[in-house]
């Protein structure tokens, strides 16, 4: 684009396209991940109790992605296993994050400006893995926007997607919530990176792959501070997601009897508190499925709160309303 | 076969085995098992609070025997994914069922005349299915007629045999029952297709191929025709099924206390009811794993009550034998 | 190694090297694997109820490692499959444990001398199975330590790491528990056999081939003949696992409240009971997450009971040691 010529951005695109996320942003995204996975309930108990299974699931937030896109493709899903230098680098950054004397690497890292700048590197590396999915995708599939999307998709949010299967490992059996029933914010701009790289590598989209990449990681470095700066994980998109829901999938009165209980319809001030999720486990239902207690994965970011918010009746707009700020406020700092 | 041939079948099976199953036996297939999809109990809730999740909940109903045929293969369980031309055809196919004004689609599709000829074409699609999971196995595995029984069973059922994962995509889990613990009348059909065609790929059935997709697509359809009509879901199969039971499977008294307890010995009056299957999730215990309401899948088709149904005492069998017509009536004209 | 040379165990470790497995001691492994999927809580009935679905799972229990291992390497799952003669083998052992008449096949087996035979030579399979999974990984990952470690780990214990799997098969779902949570013996022989023949592999460790196998073997045999006649499953490796974890994963006390709760801290007369393992299925919670109920898979042998009894006060010790002890002879009497 001209506008990013004339600023001399261009060479910013280039550099940024050029760099390489070993070893410093590898170890930035491994250490938030480990500190995300070491903010999740039990999961300090069970470093104790079983280490191995603790170490397994922080290489599975690491090296989700990886796991998964080798699963979708046909690759040795142990392909991330290979790669010696990086699996020890997470490893011994596990063992710090759970085990270092006085507990000194966490505390340092929880520490607001060191979160910040280790947040924004792993921002980073969101890009670079959600470009390597839509790559590894076009060289079986050149013609297929839907593999590419979902390749680059699995590649940058691989960790969240399985989160289900992360948890079996550590004994947590979560099934009322996943991933696709409601997306975490980074779920959702993971998608939204891989369907624009996707149209850019398909020639849909009329934009160069570095300005591309610059956009999209300055977007997402700035939104991640915002987040962790303001404690608010309102979603950028609510808003044109809930035109989007109103317009194609409220549906006709008809068929719909419970059209008011949508998430999207969190911008009108009318509606009831959905419905829990049905499903066998009946003692799993007393769980809130909309908890914002369910971690997030591998970027190591709560569920975008706004969105997923449930409707309520006017009083409990406002009521809910401060109890979910006091929420994210407390959940957004500790978890990020 | 010389009586096909007389009877001047032997075109119209060559007709048959020259058909293409694009565009409207493929669409057939997706809005006969969106529809079921829509029937299950939730769905319709899910639909309005997640489209996504109920989105790929349908792909995986439409879908679901290439993904599980192509994991099993170590072949890119993706691959259905790059067919964008099918891929948009069902999406397109479950948004006019889920959202369509004054649920036009589903009203219409959902009338007698017209379920029984989707079904119909649904039912012939699944010979195609079959015959694509032997011809694919035999590729790598020439001499082996359990790989090629295991790949066309698959390929033409996968979509029930991964029922628990679609569900859990849904945030629904019901360990206890599964299509090996309790297999449905399509599965059971579709797996009885894959041996006969197996055996005819490794010349073990004296019989052509296209006779043989003939005499199986006509079976199907007919029987398909006579569950919807009749409402009853009685397998052809039962007694050939009992017998084989009764004769194999029984065991001796010293080591079976509960042969009583099998469902084969419905066509006995004596008997008690079958224990709950042993799991460890007790609350979902509570839930009858023999229930027929249990769905069924690609199919789209009830499980088959009469092989199923446990043994009961004189009285009961009376008792229950009624109450269970009764659900096969309304269920069978829902869900089909 | 010239002492082993000096004693002419050299020809022994050749031998031994050039033995096939099939059809004896293949046989023994089915033979093992069965009986200990029959003596599984609720199995017997199963096979009365579903003989299908008990055939599956004892498939899984005599293939699942070359199944998990084949999934790991991308490798079709389906595979052993087609190795017919091997399958059939199984198939017909797995008849005739739980069919056949007066119970004739496993009362034999069962008793202990015919156990011991049995079991000795599922440990020999063992070493096979490791050392093939080394091979197989090393094809295509000449350079990669842990990627041979884990494959051979998959393939030598792949049946226990996916027992999870393989009670949903049958209806069961105890996600509270698995075995990286809390290792069974089995799985950790595997694992340390995994580790020596990747170290040998890769010639950091200074042995031939043939020796390790003999050591390793002969390790493995008399060691499970050992538990077998005194009933008592304690893991040679307590003492250093208990060392290992005590220091490097006790931590600090400001990051760990409940390092009293190892599992591993058994040898010290403190402490307390383990907290449950945190997981979002209360009703599950119920279940003691360190029961020896749990069953071990294809080495058929039960879970370490020393290493994971939980630490008590005094009193408790004494009279859980007791029950424990009581609990281990007769279920390793039992599950072998």
């Amino acid at each position: 684009m001209d506008v990013i010529g004339m600023l001399n951005l261009d060479e910013m695109a280039h550099g940024l396209a050029g760099m390489t996320m070993f070893p410093y942003f590898d170890t930035a995204h491994y250490v938030v991940s480990v500190m995300a996975l070491r903010e999740q309930s039990g999961v300090l108990e069970l470093s104790r109790r079983s280490p191995f299974a603790c170490w397994f699931s922080s290489m599975l937030f690491c090296f989700g992605g990886a796991v998964l896109s080798g699963l979708m493709m046909a690759e040795p899903p142990i392909a991330p296993l290979s790669n010696s230098t990086n699996v020890l680098l997470a490893s011994l950054i596990w063992y710090l994050v759970f085990y270092c004397p006085w507990d000194l690497l966490y505390s340092c890292a929880a520490l607001l400006p060191f979160r910040l700048v280790l947040s924004g590197m792993k921002e980073v590396t969101r890009t670079w893995k959600v470009l390597g999915g839509v790559s590894q995708a076009s060289i079986k599939y050149q013609d297929s926007l839907l593999v590419m999307i979902a390749i680059g998709w699995a590649k940058g949010a691989g960790g969240g997607l399985i989160a289900n299967f992360e948890q079996l490992v550590r004994g947590v059996w979560k099934p009322e919530t996943n991933e696709l029933l409601k997306m975490s914010y980074p779920t959702k701009i993971t998608l939204i990176g891989a369907v624009m790289f996707s149209l850019q590598h398909t020639s849909y989209l009329p934009l160069q792959k570095h300005h591309l990449m610059l956009i999209y990681t300055v977007f997402n470095v700035v939104n991640k501070a915002r987040i962790i700066i303001t404690g608010s994980s309102t979603s950028p998109f609510a808003l044109l997601e809930s035109v989007i829901y109103k317009t194609l999938f409220a549906g006709s009165s008809s068929s719909s009897s419970s059209s008011s209980s949508s998430p999207y319809t969190a911008l009108s001030s009318d509606g009831k508190k959905p419905v829990a999720i049905d499903n066998g486990n009946t003692s799993a239902n007393k769980k809130k499925p909309s908890s914002s207690s369910t971690p997030t994965k591998e970027s190591g970011e709560r569920r975008s709160q706004a969105l997923a918010s449930p409707t309520r009746g006017k009083r409990e707009d406002q009521r809910s309303a401060k109890t979910k700020e006091q929420e994210e406020d407390s959940s957004c700092k500790k978890t990020d």
